[in-house]
Formats: C-alpha cells, sequence, structure tokens
C-alpha cells in the first residue's frame, strides 16, 4: 500500500507559497468554489502565492457533488492554461474536479470516458505524468488529498461513478485543523458520517489476499486492493476518533480539538479506504445521488438538488457486526452486529441525518432502478464481505426507507 | 509526514522480476550479504529475475553493522555497475547498504562526507535523483525499507552516523513474512527490541511543535520532525504487536503468526520513527557501537566485533513513562513509569539479551568517551522530551551497566 505526503498542523496553508517557489512554479491552477472563494481558507492561500511572489490562475466553478459536465468545463480551464502545478482549496468536490483537470491536461488527447472507471469507461491506463497537485482539504470527510479517486455523477446514466489510479494521488496534502472550523454544523455532520463510512466499509471489505480476480502482473492491481493488515491500523483508529469526537464537532464548531481530531480522522480513513476500498455502502450509494430529483440537501449553497448523507443513509449494517467489536464493547460476539446497528442509528438520530432514502424523496417505486444502477459499481460492490444478489440488494434498499 | 509504498504478504518477492520489467530496469544492482546469499529470501528474488529475463549483478560483501570503510567498497561497485535500478535483500545492514551505494552513484562528484549528518559530516542536501531502490527485509527490526536514513560506524571517530535525507527512502518495500522465518532467535529478539526503541523513543519523542529550530522554509525541515498525530498511530500500533507478539516470535521461528506480526511492527515502527525521530538512546547508542573492541553478538555469523542489542540495554526508561498507558494497564500515572521500566527490564532477561553495557565489554572508565561520544549525536538527542546535560548522560550510562 501507499500513502500520500501529509502536512499537518494549525496554519500549514500560510507556506503554501513557499513550497511552490521550492517546487519552481511558475503557472499555478487553483481551483475552489464559489462560497470558499470568500472564505479564510482560500484568501491564506492567495495571500502566500502573492507573498512569494507566485503566478496563478483561479478557477471557482468547481460544482458541489461535481457532474461528468463540471468536470469537463475545469478540464476545458486547465487545458487552455497550461499549468505547472495544482492547487485545489476545497472539499471533496473541488479536490476530485482538480485531479480530473490535471489529469486529462496531461493526457490532451484522451477522450473523457478513457479513464473512467469501467464498466461505464474504459478504465485505461494512466502513460502521461501528471503535474504536481497540493490538496488543502475544508472539510473533514473525503479524504481525497490522500486518495487517487475522483468521483462525479455521470449525467446521461443518473450514477456516479468516477475515475481511480494512483498516478491522480496529490502530491501533498496540506491538512491545517483551522480551516474546518469553517463548516457549517450540517457539513460537519454529513462529511463527518463520510469519515465513518469510509472507515467502517475499508476495515469490512473482503481482505486483499481473496480479491479475484487477482492480476498475476502487480502493475495490474486494482486501486482498491482489498482490507490489509496496514489499511486496518488506519480505519480502526479513524473509527475511535469518529466515535469521540464526531457529535462535538458538530455541536460546536469553535471545539477546536473535535474540529481538528476529525479532520485527521478523515486523513486517516483516507489513506485506509484509498487503499482498501469500499463497498456495498458505497456502491449502493451512487445510483442514489444519481437518481436524486428535488432534494435540496440543508446547508450546502447550492442550487441544484443533492444528498450529500447518502452512505450513511444506506449503511448496511448487517456487514459490519465484526466491527464493534472494537467500536463499541459488546458483551458476547452475537450481539455485536446489532450494537453497531443501534449505535449508528442513534449517531444518524442525533445529528439529525436524514432519516432514509424515504426522507430524500424516494419511494418503493424507486428500487428496481437503484438496484440497476448499482449493478455497474461492482468495481467496488465486489469487496463486499458478503456475497449479494439483485434480492438483497432491493431488501437492502427497502431497509433504508426510513432508519430510525 | 510520508510513507513508502509498502507491499505486504506471505510470497511478494516471487513477483520483482515482475516488477522489475514494468519499470523497466535493463541493469539491476542487487545487494546482499555473504549469509542470506545462500539463502531462500536471495534465491526466491534471483529465480525471479531470471525468469523475467531481468539482468543483474549481485553485491554480496555487505558488512552486517556496516562502516565508511564498507559502505565506500558498496559505493564503488554501484559506480562501476552504472546501474538502473537496485534492489536490497537483508536487515537494515543490507538496506542501508544499498541506500548510500545509490546515493554515492547519482552524485559521482560528491565527497563522502557530503551526505553524512552534521556536525561529523556536511549534511549537503541531495540535489540529483536516485534510481528506484526496491527493499526486501529479512529482518524484523530496522523498518530501513521504509526510512530515509542509512546508519555506519564511522571508524575513525568510533562512532555510529549516517545520512539522513527523505531521497534515501526506498521506492518500494517489500514485505514477505516467509523471509523472517529464517531468521535465528537471537537476531529475532535482538531486531524485535529494536522496534520496540524505535516506537517507544518516536512516540515519546519531542511534539513536532515544539522541535527547534523551526525552519521558516519546509524544505530545510529535518527528516526527524519529532512525535505527531500521524507517526503516534504507528508507533502505538507497533507496540502494541510487540507486547502480544515480540516473546513468541523469538522462542519458535516456526511461529508464522508470531514472525509476520512482528514483521509488520517493524515496518510500522519504521514509518513511525521515520518521520518523528528517535532521541537519547539511539544517541547514546552510537558510541557505544563504536567504541566495542571485543564483544562478538551470539547468533551472527561475522568475524568482527558488533553489538546488536545497544538499544535497548540503555533504553532511557525514565523518559518513557508516560507510554505505558496504553503499553500496559497501569493503576495510576505515578507508577506508570516503574511499571514500564519492570516490564521492559523482565523482556530483557527472559529474551535473554546481554545484562547491560559491562555485558559487552564496557566499565565505568569508558563512560567519558562514550559521553563524549553522545554530544556529537545531537541530530537525535535534541528530540529528547526532556533537556539532558553531559552528568545526565554519564548517570544514564552508569544506570546502564547491569539492567536486571
Amino acid at each position: 500500500m501507499a500513502c500520500s505526503n501529509i502536512r499537518y498542523g494549525a496554519g500549514v496553508t500560510r507556506e503554501i507559497g513557499m513550497d511552490l517557489q521550492n517546487m519552481g512554479a511558475r503557472n499555478v491552477c487553483l481551483m475552489t468554489d464559489r462560497t470558499l472563494s470568500q472564505l479564510p481558507p482560500v484568501g491564506v492561500v492567495l495571500d502566500s502565492l502573492t507573498k512569494h511572489g507566485v503566478k496563478y490562475k483561479i478557477y471557482e466553478d468547481v460544482r458541489v457533488e461535481p457532474t461528468d459536465k463540471s468536470f469537463k468545463a475545469a478540464i476545458d480551464f486547465a487545458k487552455q492554461g497550461h499549468f505547472d502545478v495544482y492547487v485545489a482549496v476545497g472539499g471533496g468536490s473541488v479536490i476530485d474536479t482538480c485531479k480530473a483537470a490535471n489529469l486529462y491536461a496531461s493526457h490532451p488527447e484522451a477522450e473523457f470516458l478513457d479513464f473512467v472507471n469501467a464498466p461505464i469507461g474504459k478504465g485505461k491506463p494512466i502513460t502521461a505524468t501528471l503535474k504536481p497537485l497540493i490538496a488543502v482539504p475544508t472539510t473533514a470527510g473525503t479524504g481525497s488529498e490522500t486518495t487517487g479517486v475522483a468521483i462525479f455523477d455521470f449525467e446521461n446514466l443518473k450514477a456516479k461513478t468516477g475515475i481511480a489510479n494512483r498516478a491522480l494521488k496529490p502530491t501533498l496534502g496540506m491538512v491545517d485543523p483551522l480551516h474546518t472550523l469553517h463548516m457549517p454544523s450540517r457539513v460537519a455532520a454529513n462529511s463527518g458520517f463520510d469519515v465513518l463510512c469510509h472507515a467502517l466499509e475499508s476495515f469490512t471489505a473482503l481482505p486483499y489476499n481473496l480479491r479475484s480476480p487477482c492480476p498475476s502482473n502487480p502493475i495490474n492491481r486494482p486501486a482498491y486492493q482489498g482490507s490489509n493488515p496496514i489499511s486496518d491500523v488506519w480505519a480502526r483508529h479513524a473509527l475511535k476518533i469518529v466515535a469521540k469526537y464526531l457529535k462535538r464537532a458538530v455541536r460546536d464548531a469553535g471545539d477546536v480539538e473535535a474540529r481538528s481530531s476529525m479532520h485527521l480522522a478523515s486523513v486517516f480513513a483516507g489513506i485506509g479506504f484509498g487503499n482498501a476500498g469500499v463497498h456495498l455502502c458505497h456502491g449502493m450509494s451512487y445510483p442514489i445521488a444519481g437518481n436524486v430529483k428535488t432534494h435540496r440537501a440543508k446547508g450546502y449553497n447550492v442550487e441544484h438538488p443533492i444528498v450529500v448523507t447518502i452512505n450513511c443513509i444506506i449503511l448496511p449494517f448487517k456487514n459490519l457486526g465484526s466491527v464493534s467489536f472494537f467500536f463499541f464493547s459488546t458483551k458476547s460476539k452475537d450481539d455485536a452486529g446489532r450494537v453497531l446497528a443501534d449505535t449508528l442509528r442513534s449517531f444518524l438520530y442525533d445529528l439529525e441525518v436524514e432519516d432514509g432514502l424515504s426522507s430524500v424523496g424516494y419511494t418503493k417505486e424507486d428500487i428496481p432502478s437503484l438496484v440497476k444502477g448499482t449493478i455497474p459499481q461492482e468495481r467496488v460492490t465486489k469487496l463486499s464481505p458478503r456475497a449479494h444478489t439483485e434480492e438483497d440488494l432491493t431488501a437492502l434498499f427497502a431497509a433504508s426507507m426510513k432508519l430510525y
């Protein structure tokens, strides 16, 4: 497994201009979104670039929950700019968009679908060397600063998919806990559950030595390797932090200890799932995001329908029993699954996460299309520790209509 | 912090020929020592190179506990060979020697002392791009497959020193638990204590935000950053594994679970101390190795005097009290230090580690020169969580003459 370079500390982003100078950057592409561009995290970066005389262009049209269309707009900007270094300041949407822009600007001849995960795309290998990318995460959730993954909604198919390749891993992640103090409480809750899902799923993913097919040549191995002794360290540790700090981080934006801890937890979980992978929960969530029609997530300043809590909305509890062994103390193995499920439910309730699929506008009638949308996600679903049929998926979606 | 690429699994080294093919290697330098060259770990690598038609030259003259002289011999071999990839199969001595050979072959103009740590050497920055290096560790101790450090005995000064630079980090560490099954019991014990020291020292090292001087430019930061929330994860986890498996791994060479666990623990501890650093214990150990005259370590097939357990021989217990909080359950903070010290002593006793400096030929008369030899090691000693005078060092050496 590999993990990215991470620099952690309050105020580390103030140094970014110096880092870019050290890298000999002459023409930097700074990507962010319209909300963040008005906030301190971007301000600090701009001041540092100016102070060290680093030339840059800003792209602030990143879409929260990006689509193939929004990816392509960013890619066009990158192609025209001929940039030598990329800087992404934002949450997973910004960092993922920046990864895609860097990738396709380095592969100007490529069709958009060339690198998108099969079967939706062609999943071709990346041969060009990408430009350095510095990721400055402002949410504590996606862990995108540590992974080789870029996720988007493919609008024609109404499904989430992405690009997964080690080559997309940021050169450096600057994890500055001060940035997370600007997260609205809802964003802290939703991104916190994202951390929880990353950790739970990567910890419970099929073990690396049971994954199949097992390519004879290491170069053909998938980015998602299956759970392994190293990713388990990260997942386990992230879960402990979430259990201890998530509620505090949501309740009080000024709780620096809780918010910095959750920020680190998202890094830890990211390193874990970036190597081990995620499974059913994420695979099932992709069509949900793609099919949602009217739901507006609270606390997000966007004009389009999004669901940001999809992962936790459909946590397939049954798969996760074993986890509660360390996550909570349970008397016997038998009630481990129940204890975990109950604890997660009360978490979701206490933090006022939408109560299941019905709360974001889905009905039983939608289940067949949700199941259909999950099938092509086998890149992740095949890492589920339990084999599953379409009937199982139907049952899981039905059980996810209401949670508490 | 950064951590290296690690591939873990029983039999992974069988793939190495394919990896070298993927890297386009045409002329590989394989470094090992004379004992290992007769053993399966090297055999597996050679078979894989042959099977995939990878051309290579073997250097098997690595010295266990290398010196500036043995480093230079390996460097000459590397310079003459014009290699495009390096493969190190062995313990820390082999991997460190290979790092140095790669470094100086990539910097043919450099004097040997140019990159050696100041104040002994000039500690110059490394500007050339080194060739890829694949490390295949056969002991579970040094963690050298994860670090940017290469340690050697500087014979003129009778002191250990080294080269510490991120550029030395192996490109890939292939951690194959099967290899550790060939470790003699003594080597398992000594390298296991090395893991213990790496984890304890990096966990108790001065926190990264208290380290001084604090270079204004990130590029001037030392390889050893001080303890931080990420290195702590590795140190803590390594300690738990050591507590659970070290004795089993020493007692029974066939205990695959224990030996593989210790192999992983050395990787975890290596990633931790490779970023956080080590402190007093290592700093004080360097002159010990340099000054030892006649001691022959049990279980090592070498013709020169070496001490391999120096680190644990002088564990400065007092600094480590806090650690026992998670390492062992203690009733109150007050007895934490005592509990840890006692537990370490019984570990050392049970595993028949030499009983202190006196057991390897040192007397009180040697203490002044040992203290003198520790002074130039401030690269590490300054990371001690507790300030110390020459008197403190004298007292610590005196207390280390006999341990149990």
